[in-house]
């Protein structure tokens, strides 16, 4: 139950790769039949990609992931369209990273005008369920604005953004808008042309692909310089040798989304209502975190009261249940979550921060199984915690 | 005969991986049993590919491939010692992936001193054979050097360069220093410690591992900042979820080289040679590409005058024959490689430009087959030819 950190790649995507991992291991940059072979491969994929988001294939550039997708947005936006568009507008839930690579322009960046200024940051607050006002999205633009960032669903609180509303918004003022969408591409509904964004990020391994390979959307006409500088791959966009196999697999895994992607929304739908129905009845003082409705149908996270989030899941390990604390990416640490903080959390509540994640191959058993364990859990824990109604 | 291109995954390599695409499909940064499986997964192939270099594994960083682990240490680098450090010394005849984040930094890149200076670059000339002269080295460096970067081999001429020697240099002066390895690794013996470098990039799918995967060794205590940012994977040096299926694959190709290097560089060098041989002695007016014998056992580069080398590799590619003119990298255009023009050769000249590189699964049959097809090729071109004798 931990979908949203990563997903088994589909059987289907691994035996589409396959081949190219053997006999068909071109290089897409060379002459000759096999590096068109494979080149072949890589625009299929690239087709199969942009039939699932409706856009065009050439709108399409593959990368190594959700962070390279972000990391690429961010810096080739603001190093093509400064010194006079300096400013980035994001929010404090954003995924780290696209605050990290906002942390590293405001203080190691170029400074523009030759004066030090450095390019400059807004990062937006969220209300309690997470939701950004696209109101201060427009209160925040001024002509120095270059990029609005607003990820399409959060990671940890899925709360699904406002996007439609905040592209209005964008288009009026003629900032270009970005949307991390890697935990909505193939879980719901992605749409470029309906959601009116002009960059869009995604990830094959939060979608039954494999690690190891992403894409970004860069709209017709997006002016933005390359991140990865070198060979003229992918129309001059992103330098590197295109990863094939993975190019193949995230084409194959976009083709089962878009088949199934109403069974998706559906079975996991029902799934996380099953479990939030039955774990606010069987455990007192837990609460649910993020938007009750706006909410991607595979999150379920919570807030449990009086307990720690590591020992929750260390014992919902030793019962065979993968859940998380908060985003996979930075579990390693102690902190408080900074999208938990972010939306007014007490500190001692959020430690008690829990995630679980539906998926395809989830089933109404374990649902039962978790609400069978993790009560029990609960009450093991409060009963030895000093955190207790202290 | 296009190894220097791309090479097939050994079988080995795409059974190890096979298990981290289906059921170990965890993200190493999940505290479940899960995500502990894949991260121990994703440390052994560390231990592989240290173990290969003859480095400790924690100065593996592993990354999308040769690209980014060239941009990487060129920024990584530069960003961490400006504004006190701004100058970068290379090549003429490096690749793309290093020469294309120079001319960013020249052209692009924050002015250190707040008054526009900017980066500034110095690329070596090197000598007909494509040698770097280490002295030059010495000479470009300034208190403001911050990193050398020279190529372990050159990927069209398969010139071996003095890393020993500029190591050396680059150690009395205090300046760190790079080389791209992607040519080398798994080719030839790389042993960090011998060379003397501080980083080093190297890609898997030019040593039988699959494209999207590669390294760069950063020495214990260089100093750089990350590339990618956002979450705090590799040690906070570089974001992402990690490739698992990718670095059990390096891991793999790394101790599966290390086994079959010298088998490797014997039989290549014998290839290479009789293919030379064969060449010179049946086809008129070409001469080799490269340093005779500093060279890279795989790479037998030639000039052919007379001819277009596109029209050689379509016509080789009819008989079943890959090869290459130049890198891979750039083989779409049209222009005469910056590596072949480098190195003193007349425009007319470098347009009969060819690489036939050679690897594990080539035999001595294939190198006759090529002696016995190539030299109709060549008389019949050149029978067409309006560049002959004019």
């Amino acid at each position: 139950m931990d979908y949203a950190a990563t997903t088994p790649p589909h059987p289907d995507v691994v035996e589409a790769m396959l081949p190219y991992l053997k006999e068909k291991f071109g290089n897409p940059s060379s002459l000759h039949s096999f590096g068109q072979e494979a080149k072949a491969a890589v625009e299929e994929g690239r087709k199969q990609v942009a039939n699932l988001i409706n856009c065009q294939p050439e709108e399409i550039v593959f990368t190594s992931g959700g962070t390279e997708s972000n990391n690429f947005a961010i810096h080739g936006v603001i190093h093509k369209l400064k010194p006079n568009k300096n400013h980035i507008i994001t929010s404090k839930i954003e995924h780290h990273a696209i605050l990290e690579p906002c942390h590293f322009l405001e203080k190691e960046g170029p400074a523009p005008d030759g004066a030090g200024a450095g390019f400059k940051v807004t990062y937006l607050d969220v209300d309690e369920d997470g939701l950004v006002n696209p109101e201060d999205v427009r209160a925040a633009i001024t002509d120095k604005t270059a990029l609005v960032s607003i990820m399409h669903a959060n990671n940890e609180i899925g709360t699904i953004e406002p996007i439609k509303e905040i592209a209005k918004i964008t288009k009026e003022k003629g900032v270009y808008f970005h949307t991390d969408a890697v935990q909505t591409v193939g879980q719901i509904d992605v749409d470029v042309a309906d959601l009116g964004v002009d960059l869009l990020s995604a990830s094959a391994h939060k979608f039954y692909g494999p690690k190891g390979i992403g894409f970004i959307y860069i709209k017709k006409g997006t002016r933005m310089t390359q991140f990865l500088r070198g060979g003229s791959q992918e129309r001059n966009r992103r330098a590197s040798t295109e990863n094939v196999p993975g190019i193949v697999a995230i084409g194959k895994a976009a083709e089962i989304a878009k088949t199934e992607l109403s069974e998706r929304i559906k079975k996991t739908t029902e799934l996380r209502e099953m479990l939030f129905n039955g774990l606010l009845e069987k455990i007192p003082d837990i609460r649910i975190n993020g938007h009750r409705t706006k909410r991607l149908p595979k999150n379920a996270a919570i807030i449990v009261k009086y307990v720690e989030g590591e020992s929750m899941l260390l014992n919902l390990d030793l019962e065979g249940i993968a859940a998380s604390t908060g985003s996979a990416c930075s579990s390693g640490s102690l902190e408080a979550s900074h999208v938990i903080r972010a939306i007014g959390t007490s500190p001692e509540d959020s430690h008690g921060s829990i995630r679980f994640s539906l998926g395809r191959l989830n089933t109404k058993e374990e649902v039962k199984y978790v609400l069978e364990v993790f009560p029990k859990i609960v009450q093991k824990l409060r009963a030895m915690s000093p955190l207790r109604r202290k």
